[in-house]
């Protein structure tokens, strides 16, 4: 079972069909209790309804309602159809949320108590619910069902037999709306890593149900994911590598690649506009990959750096002053570092192989002040843009490596030929 | 409480040293049973032995354990004097192991029972251990302390009151070894994202204590970031960006970028190599930042897929060859649509402003060809890259975008110019 699971996301879709349908019926069930929601789809979209209901009884209602939004619309009735008649009712109210909130992610089924219950009643009452799969803990709701207090299943246990429920329980409880957008539920989880599950409450504080860690795991781990896509300067796939499909592989990395290449295009009209000087100073050109490859390399440090930290909310949008500030120090000291290894190497290089001409030291310092500038001006446009791309409501790690390298080339360029033409004008240009 | 640790990460070391001193004890406790080990090191560090002995006291064994791990050895011994005896104990056992093996992140202290003990005593003797924070899981011990099965805490709520231990425990249960490596810990629960918790042996099946999923969580997310920093082209910073000193942030940026400046260089010295080329043929200098900016996003893009996917064992080591396969492929498709837009870009262009001369036709060609070359080096340098480092011992990571880019630049100007010498020869050249 666990060679089987360790080797799971490297199997073909048909190899895995092949080893699922092979295994015993008790084996089989761990297997599938344990698989993302969409190797459940791809394990039996192609069975009859009769097999299908076999295996959906053993989700809870939430894994349910998530199975069957993977297929269409017209598909869901029928596919209900196959649920017990309480699971059914579950699935449709979680159907109705929005897939990436809360609502969506929850399980309706949790363990009710009453305030006035003792902690023995207590203990029986969970004893009698063998159908709840998830119990780290119990929560206390009124007769509106609003929810009053929450108590981990330790709590029960350790407490003394006639002791009420409503003077153990805990009030001051984390919760979440039931709207709320999940990557914000999984911030909730973030900063409480002791935390096994949140009760999600509707505005009059009813209770409907508990989004548990693992869920939020899978969460996290899938946005992760995808933020790690995009800043390699791609589409997120939304599946593993092996899985996607090669016309889709090509679509999700053409599409930025395509639109970086019309960017970067902007390079050989900068370059068509300096073309008097290249042809006066061919000299300048040979520097031109070393410098727009710097201004490229520390814009993508500072792009990685500020889009993970924004995503740890380490750094909060208002942040972004004390980014710049810190940025810009960082940009010059970086710049110098690389302007000096530059100057050292022209100059030697002069010594051994005179190829840059009588005004050398004029070519090593226009080397060196641009990697000064485009240096900081990467640095700059790349800790600056996730902040940006962030209040104007898009994800920040659309602010890749490969984007900021095309911003920052043409920029980068501009920078280099102007600074070249005011050091060089009367020797060179 | 909950607004306090929404914004906990982004305050500085002396802020929250404010803040937490303001708290109620109970709040404080609240705050520092869910804060870091390194928010909790930031906090204590300068207080005298008789608080911190009463903070001290506030954790579990392994958390009390990597809390002494962050002073130097000489200082282990007067902090271990703070505890009370039974957490010493089983602290000094933890020190033992090496920090990042399960050992190391194990608690020592979990829910024993005997094979023969009914239901109904295993409910009462976990009642009466109030010490005992953690309780997922119950694990049944022999007279050795060999683990012989496991039941869940729900298991043996929901389980007859005279029904034995050993005849409702599971045999077939998940276990790691005391010094199975953290992140192949961190993959155990990877691959069963419903355990909460998992038992640690030693050569004779004789249990050392649990890991707990939430260790796990903050593990895996330092790691992730890790993994994000150096995708970026940088050393991991170890801490979150405004906890970073400016120095120490210098040097962790300025390392990868000089040795990547390094390795630029080597495209001035390939520029030098053909400057007679481009002095004949100036309209080849401006696509010069085109063609190699297009070889490094289209290799970020294949190493940052092929890096995310071995981290989640999407892919094996051993599937090198059928990802090279797609992805020459893939080099070949993303590189024909971006030489047929540049084609059409140069053809266009010129009948509009005719700057590339009388031979554009053959300009355009030597781009298109080029293009197509550096894109599919790009792609096959991306994707293996990543597995050459990793069977060297090296962490795939390092195959950043910056990385992928430097190498892809310094080759694809030897492309580009081989391919223009190729067709421009007689004409231009």
């Amino acid at each position: 079972m666990e060679r089987l699971m360790e080797n799971w996301r490297s199997l073909k879709p048909s190899q895995r069909r092949a080893e699922f349908f092979a295994l015993t019926r008790p084996m089989a069930e761990e297997l599938f209790s344990r698989v993302s929601v969409l190797d459940r789809v791809e394990l039996l979209e192609d069975l009859p309804d009769s097999e299908i209901r076999s295996w959906l009884r053993f989700l809870p209602p939430d894994d349910a309602a998530d199975f069957i939004q993977q297929f269409r619309k017209e598909k869901h009735h029928d596919l209900l159809e196959l649920l017990d008649e309480q699971t059914k009712h579950g699935v449709i109210g979680l159907l109705a949320y929005a897939e990436d909130a809360a609502g969506g992610l929850m399980n309706p089924d949790y363990i009710r108590l009453r305030p006035d219950m003792t902690v023995m009643e207590s203990i029986q009452y969970i004893r009698a619910q063998p159908r709840t799969r998830v119990i780290y803990y119990a929560y206390v709701l009124d007769a509106y069902k609003v929810l009053l207090g929450v108590l981990s299943i330790r709590e029960i246990l350790l407490q003394p037999a006639e002791k009420l429920i409503k003077e153990i329980m805990h009030k001051d409880f984390t919760s979440v709306h039931e709207h709320l957008p999940s990557e914000d539920v999984a911030l909730v989880f973030a900063r409480n890593n002791k935390l096994m599950a949140v009760p999600v409450l509707d505005d009059a504080g009813v209770m409907k149900g508990i989004v548990t860690h693992d869920d939020i795991a899978s969460l996290v781990q899938r946005e992760t994911t995808e933020d790690i896509q995009k800043i390699g300067g791609m589409e997120a796939l939304d599946a593993p590598y092996f899985n996607v499909g090669f016309l889709d592989l090509i679509k999700k990395r053409a599409g930025w690649l395509t639109i970086l290449f019309l960017g970067e295009m902007l390079t050989a009209t900068a370059m068509g506009y300096f073309e008097g000087e290249i042809a006066k100073a061919i000299v300048l050109a040979l520097f031109v990959p070393l410098i727009i490859s710097s201004g490229g390399n520390s814009g993508s440090q500072a792009s990685t750096l500020i889009i993970r930290s924004l995503a740890l909310q380490e750094i909060r949008l208002r942040d972004w002053w004390r980014v710049l500030f810190r940025e810009i120090a960082t940009g010059l000291a970086l710049g110098a570092i690389l302007g000096s290894i530059g100057l050292v190497r022209i100059v030697l290089w002069q010594q051994w192989s005179p190829m840059y001409g009588e005004h050398y030291i004029l070519v090593a310092l226009t080397v060196a002040f641009s990697l000064i500038g485009v240096v900081l001006w990467g640095t700059i446009s790349g800790s600056m843009l996730p902040f940006i791309l962030r209040s104007a409501g898009f994800d920040p790690a659309t602010a890749s490596a490969p984007f900021v390298a095309t911003l920052v080339d043409v920029t980068g360029l501009i920078i280099y030929f102007t600074i070249g033409s005011l050091i060089l004008s009367g020797t060179l240009l």
